[in-house]
């Protein structure tokens, strides 16, 4: 279908490119450089009058950068006379900005949810959101995929002898463990850090049987990695045969990769939502594709297009 | 007044104390920091419930970082109950980026103005706006300062014995050398850029009697330095007795200070509406402070706002 383009600015190319050959198109022509000075500077190289579009962008780090340049791509697009225009952001900056904890917080979620619209975006396709609620920050169409099958698969072709158990590293991964055990037919266990006062160590509690098990964390993001490093390292003093991790974001900020390196952590199994740079890459490190997962989902969105406008 | 709070983001605080300063208050206690992944984390610090509260940041380079930080402050301050958010906003950045020059371009100096709408802005003192229409582009009440007076009083106090000519580098800033010429009774002139054939070099023809005067270059921006030093040169080689350049906003990018330092150019004077940083000084650099224009215009908006609602 001629109409339907799809454009890559500079925060993961390369699964942009995977995305359109999944999908049987050529990335849209365009580019996305700086002035001088700093600012963004964006030439679409084709004619995507009439087209539904769809532009790939994680809002990843540099999360400002990545940000203002969907923006502006966006802004490009609406006066260049796009039928539709699609956000594939499989990864979506400031998803931990998504409440206020504190007195005078920003929540910076929903803030990247209006200025998305007001730019002017139609549709917006994510992946594991931080927490499901940002879906409701939008008032345009959204959609929201799992990680989860793709990471679960992984493991399965494993084929491990021994007992597996998915161990989530805190209270609030509880529910993501569960769907990934479901999938592995295979029981769960729980990191219960707890304070016992204050200013005391915090104590690593296992809730769940993990001995001699093979144990497998999961979470959506890792970050500085502190959390999951202290799990694993937690489940093997508590007699786990092995420790694998997975995740579908792999921020890996700051001391992250150090960490893990570190760690007694086996694998850890990340998508591409985020493009891993060069100093983010590790021996220990599995990256798996979420293409075709985006790719058709594309597809199954521009059919529902094809067939009606979904906004007016 | 308890309820008029000044805060500073990050891209120009020596400015942001100036002006508290003027208008006689403290600076508010908020900090805006970045998280390990660079995502920004604004913490305000205090109440600003019911508060008319001015943020200062001109949105300089790094331009996505300073745009953001703004943003985030705004979302902010809107769910802290601010009564009024104002934003003093020196530097317009991406305000180049104003129309559509080609075919499928954005014009981000309207989606700026957008966003910060979006984010909760109640109002907008800007100075020297690249282009007057950008006033259009918000829908909140804003207020347009001039840096002419500033830059013509340095230039009144020199007391030249010559004749001075007062010289626009192009003939977009004709009409600011205009009201410069006016403040300091003097003539002007033109650089008159002309390329005689395809693929020749362009011609700068002078238009207007330079000869044996001091001549000043004044434009609002001055970015890579090309256009100016090539017009201090083209003067000097064409007569003028001494070269002054000044501007309201020293982006002074790339080749920029090189330029200056090896050009014609006997002073440049510029406003601190940009911080200049350590690797954008130079002994040719004059700078002059807009914190009283800009406090006063605090203490002005601050009057209205007590006598009447003027946003409701
Ligand atoms: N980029 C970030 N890096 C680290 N922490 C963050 C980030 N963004 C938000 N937070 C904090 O993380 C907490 C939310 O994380 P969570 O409890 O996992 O949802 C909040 O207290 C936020 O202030
Ligand atoms: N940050 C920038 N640096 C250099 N040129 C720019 C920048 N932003 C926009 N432009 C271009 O500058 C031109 C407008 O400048 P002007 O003619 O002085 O208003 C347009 O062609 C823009 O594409």
């Amino acid at each position: 279908d001629p109409n339907l383009k799809i454009f890559s600015l500079n925060s993961n190319h390369k699964l942009a490119e995977e995305i359109a050959k999944v999908v049987g198109v050529e990335l849209g022509k365009c580019s996305v450089t700086r002035f001088s000075d700093g600012e963004i500077q964006i030439n679409i190289e084709e004619s995507i009058r009439g087209c539904d579009v769809y532009v790939v962008q994680p809002t990843s780090a540099p999360v400002n950068e990545s940000l203002m340049e969907l923006l502006i791509m966006i802004d490009a697009l609406k006066r260049a006379s796009a039928k539709t225009i699609n956000i594939v952001m499989p990864y979506y900056g400031y998803a931990r900005q998504d409440r206020k904890a504190r007195a005078r917080e920003p929540i910076t979620a929903k803030l990247v949810a209006n200025l998305i619209e007001t730019a002017g975006a139609t549709r917006v396709i994510a992946l594991d959101l931080h927490a499901p609620q940002i879906q409701g920050f939008f008032d345009i169409p959204n959609d929201h995929l799992m990680g989860v099958p793709i990471l679960a698969d992984y493991f399965k072709k494993k084929k491990f002898t021994d007992d597996i158990v998915i161990v989530s590293p805190d209270h609030g991964g509880v529910t993501r463990a569960r769907k990934m055990a479901d999938r592995l037919k295979a029981p769960i266990a729980i990191i219960d850090k707890r304070r016992p006062r204050p200013n005391v160590a915090e104590v690593m509690n296992i809730v769940g049987n993990i001995e001699g098990k093979i144990a497998i964390l999961i979470d959506d993001i890792i970050d500085t990695a502190g959390t999951i490093t202290l799990a694993a390292n937690a489940l093997v003093e508590n007699g786990a045969k092995e420790v694998y991790a997975c995740c579908t974001h792999p921020v890996l900020s700051g001391p992250a990769i150090e960490r893990i390196n570190n760690s007694k952590i086996k694998e850890l199994v990340v998508t591409n939502s985020i493009a891993l740079s060069e100093e983010k890459k590790s021996d220990k490190i599995v990256e798996l594709s979420i293409a075709a997962l985006l790719g058709e989902a594309i597809i199954r969105v521009h059919e529902e297009l094809s067939v009606s406008t979904l906004f007016d």
